[in-house]
């Protein structure tokens, strides 16, 4: 079995939608990866929290077999991230950070972690990436995610994280500042040569595209359309979990698998935004998963139209030789 | 053979862009419409130009067999717009707008196209579209766009207009404001509720959603991945045009014919935004359209996913019990 790492941030947010606020709910990018990633491959946690931090919210990692011996519990709070939403619920806004002691996170990755040949880097300093991919032996696969604040503010360390690595998972206005570049088929192409293998576009209710840079083979999908859109906080990390938990689950994997592992990762993802934080995630079973995945399945039914599209378009064709 | 009639806007643009600038060439609905239309099923144009118009413009049209009867001409100038684009290209702004002949077109419909069986009302005075549905005898498909200025403007007489029609056809942000709900799927069924059986989301560079009322069922499709970007300008008329002519090419239709209906409108959408104004689309093909249909298939392809999916997360849920 496959044993996917994942570093990233442990948190408490407020959140601010247009129906309604929550304060201090559980958060960070590491527990929705890894609750997402727990239906099928449980993680191994490194991050660091606070004194603060419920026993609770632990638990509900450790009943879904994550292992937690690389989070560390150091003195002072947890970091702690307030945003809100308007309308369009499209990008959240920031109103305060503090790091707490996210400020001197220095990952340590615990020996029992290092043979991990999966490794996720969620969206935290490039630096610490880095001293993350340098302590684990020989990962079959590293993904990574970043943010604007780190494009802007730490670009030459970003690019030497993003050419060791195989999958970048990227939002889409991110994608586009990284590479300066509007048209996102062609940042696409840019994001590629700079390392990794597949790309991975997140774009919100209107899905993903994927790309590999071997076979020049491109895949895009609608997200599953979600009637009662909540907080999209954590969608990014849930699909992240739900993609690389899926390819955890396999001995091997070639961009059909990616595309499929994008698919189950969207459909988890579906679910996190049907809730505040991570109220909806965490109740879900992978049998939720199974039926919500058939129901996909028939909004994206293209079934026999290349050849009925063929048969129109031929008649014409031929009406005229 | 199905007739299909179009009413609606024919104009000289002057087009600005990030790249280029164009000024005063050949736009409108009716002409993006009946461009892509006439690859599959030349259309009946209702509208009105100026004594300015070029003979050129009209044979362009009558040189596809599209028949221009409908067509009056007046004293005056032709109808002129002018609109930027950002670098996103996302939504146009517009410049100016100088109604000259058509702010006092009535329609009026020649009686050899009373007997058209589709009948698509573009984008104009809702007040015009339907003195144009009283002219015809008995259409067996009636489908109708609309923009955020007669949403503000006219609502009561759109609405009256929507209610007789069986397919609408409208942008996002412009469904959004019209049911004053900001969940797209939630405003799909707002709209379906007004009257029509069809409600086809244009979403731009991110596709297209259809939806049946009567089954219910909601078709969510990316758009073809556009390189070269150069013009949105008539993308939604091109998309409109490829859809109903795809419907005039059949003797009957149902959910599944609308969904290929929608992919082709896409397809030849996507040529359409290569070019400044009416530049590429009125070079290309059916051959083209086939082409291109094909590698779009590759791109939305998900093959055995299902089974796939399944796969992996029964075996999953097998190992608990």
């Amino acid at each position: 079995m496959n044993k996917i790492l994942v570093v990233g941030s442990v948190a408490y947010d407020s959140i601010e939608t247009p129906k309604q606020k929550k304060e201090n709910i559980l958060g960070g990018s590491a527990n929705y990866f890894s609750l997402s990633s727990s239906l099928l491959v449980p993680s191994n946690v490194v991050g660091v929290i606070g004194d603060d931090y419920n026993e609770s919210d632990l638990d509900l990692l450790k009943n879904r077999n994550v292992d937690l011996t690389g989070l560390q519990k150091v003195p002072g709070k947890t970091f702690k991230w307030s945003g809100k939403y308007e309308e369009s619920m499209n990008e959240a806004i920031t109103l305060e950070t503090h790091l707490n002691v996210f400020e001197k996170f220095n990952p340590i990755i615990p020996d029992s972690y290092k043979d991990s040949n999966i490794v996720f880097l969620a969206n935290i300093d490039p630096e610490l990436q880095l001293q993350v991919l340098e302590q684990v032996n020989a990962p079959k696969l590293v993904g990574a995610d970043t943010m604007n604040y780190w494009i802007q503010s730490k670009k030459d360390t970003l690019l030497k994280m993003i050419s060791k690595i195989n999958i970048l998972t990227i939002n889409e206005t991110e994608a586009r500042m990284l590479t300066d570049e509007w048209n996102i088929n062609n940042a696409i192409e840019k994001l590629a040569a700079m390392g990794p293998q597949y790309i991975i576009i997140k774009r919100g209710e209107y899905g993903f595209m994927a790309y590999d840079k071997l076979s020049k083979e491109l895949f895009v999908m609608p997200a599953f359309p979600v009637k009662n859109l909540t907080d999209p906080t954590g969608a990014g990390d849930t699909f992240a979990g739900g993609l690389f938990s899926y390819l955890a689950s396999l001995k091997e994997w070639n961009f059909n698998d990616i595309k499929r592992a994008c698919i189950h990762g969207c459909i988890v993802a579906s679910f996190t935004v049907e809730g505040m934080g991570t109220d909806k995630i965490k109740s879900i079973s992978l049998k939720d998963i199974q039926d919500r995945t058939k129901d996909y399945l028939k909004v994206i039914q293209v079934g026999n139209y290349s050849s009925s599209i063929e048969e129109v378009t031929s008649k014409k064709l031929n009406m005229h030789n």
